[in-house]
């Protein structure tokens, strides 16, 4: 798969497949059609209509969340919703903003609500070049078992930061101290929208960056990646362009990496459409 | 002005302003409706309707070039577009396909045609801290007189490549040589796309980073920037943050300089507006 052929395949999102998850003024999800018609067995909770699924329940964060976990139980019955995973996003009009309720993690896709996310590209130097660290998922991983990886990477749960998120997960994954991992760069932030089997991905993920030392090597401890690996930064880019070997939003993280560090070049026939392709607008 | 602010600023298209400028099956360009209703005098070389103007003429890139630079001349006589720049601009449906035509510079707002620029972050560091160069143009230059620059800018003329057109400039603006500006790393495009008094801006313009040797001071030779000056990169970054200073889309190029560089916490409440901002996607 080409770079651009992965940039499309993450924003394979197609509105008229959706209609709005709205509460008051603001939307906060993304329901494809589907997914809407399911929740027409709520009619406490949602207003289903053609062209948009209003929440009609109030009140502060807590008991909407717990009014719409009841739906959420119903839906896992039904299987409409994989398990839960027991650990809850914010749900926002937007980043920053106070939420209107918590999720389960589980039932992100199926609401279509924007989930954020921070990856960590480790890389280290060797006279001109760049090598990065590369994980691979544990088999057990609900989403992309098997799959390449970041060196650190994980969802922004409730009530966390971006920076507390990657200090948290890179102890985690990596065996990362906190003297290491604080000085890791934030540089931008990819986006992308994309439905998958249960629903809309409207997904934002914090980009880092960190020169690693040489002498360090990264040890998973909470069995979610199997084995890490140094590999020419080159040679990670080249199986991107060639592969699926890497998970879907991973192959974006990457492409941006060698955006910035100059590995991609403006005569290259896809460098425009990568270029402005990895930032998809927030609406 | 906010950061935020620079962006919309450079994206404030509209539209319900416009209609294409059509060549066979592909749009070429972005005629404001009252720039296409001037074009009615020319029902040999455009046919003008209410959705789309279309070019009637065909034939290779140099006959065709031929006929609009005849409307070019009526259109300069009657002051709706400026004074012939004398420096031409390839127009094609996208990047790297053959022209259509070749058009001059000071008309291509008018007809809304892409245009391709490319700019350079000269910078150097002392320690952990940025510096970036920064030159203000002449109060002769037709577009943006006085305001603030990169260290080098400029567009792309028809025939001539990226690399080949930064290495040109760097040598015309700021004295640079060859074997200096050689080293310097495309990072990316920003893109655009604005309505100016002329009609649109439709813009991307290749960025580069080069880090400065210490001891080097640009000095220009084409008359085009009048001093240069080496800034730490947070007192740019706060002068474009509180005014209008910068060229409208030099600030866009030194917010994503400032992204990339860490300069932008993922805390700021701007930060994804910032971070999706600065890529239009090119259609």
């Amino acid at each position: 798969m080409s770079f651009r052929g992965h940039i499309r395949s993450c924003n394979n999102y197609d509105p008229a497949r959706v209609v709005p998850l709205v509460a008051g003024t603001d939307r906060i999800g993304l329901l494809r059609r589907d997914n809407a018609a399911a929740l027409r067995r709520f009619p406490e909770i949602f207003a289903v209509a053609g062209d948009e699924v209003r929440l009609l329940v109030g009140g502060d964060a807590g008991a909407v969340s717990r009014a719409v976990e009841s739906v959420v139980d119903a839906l896992v019955a039904e299987n409409r919703i994989p398990k839960w995973r027991n650990e809850t996003f914010d749900v926002a009009p937007r980043w920053g903003a106070p939420p209107v309720f918590r999720l389960d993690r589980g039932a992100v896709p199926f609401f279509g609500t924007r989930a954020y996310g921070v990856h960590l590209n480790g890389y280290c130097r060797d006279g001109n070049t760049l090598f990065l660290w590369v994980g691979r998922r544990s088999p057990d991983k609900r989403v992309a078992p098997n799959k390449l990886d970041n060196l650190v990477a994980g969802g922004i749960g409730n009530g966390h930061g971006v920076a507390e998120t990657l200090l948290k997960e890179g102890e985690e994954e990596a065996s990362m101290p906190t003297k290491l991992t604080k000085h890791a760069v934030p540089v931008g932030a990819v986006s992308y929208r994309m439905e998958t089997r249960l629903g809309i991905r409207d997904d934002v993920l914090f980009v880092y960056d960190l020169e690693m030392p040489a002498d360090f090597v990264p040890q998973n401890r909470d069995g979610e990646i199997v084995q890490f690996e140094l590999m020419p930064a080159a040679a990670v880019l080249e199986l991107v362009r060639t592969t699926e070997d890497f998970k879907f939003n991973v192959n974006l993280v990457i492409i941006d990496f060698a955006l910035r560090h100059g590995l991609l070049h403006p005569d290259d026939r896809e460098y425009l459409e990568v270029a402005t392709g990895l930032h998809r607008p927030l609406d």
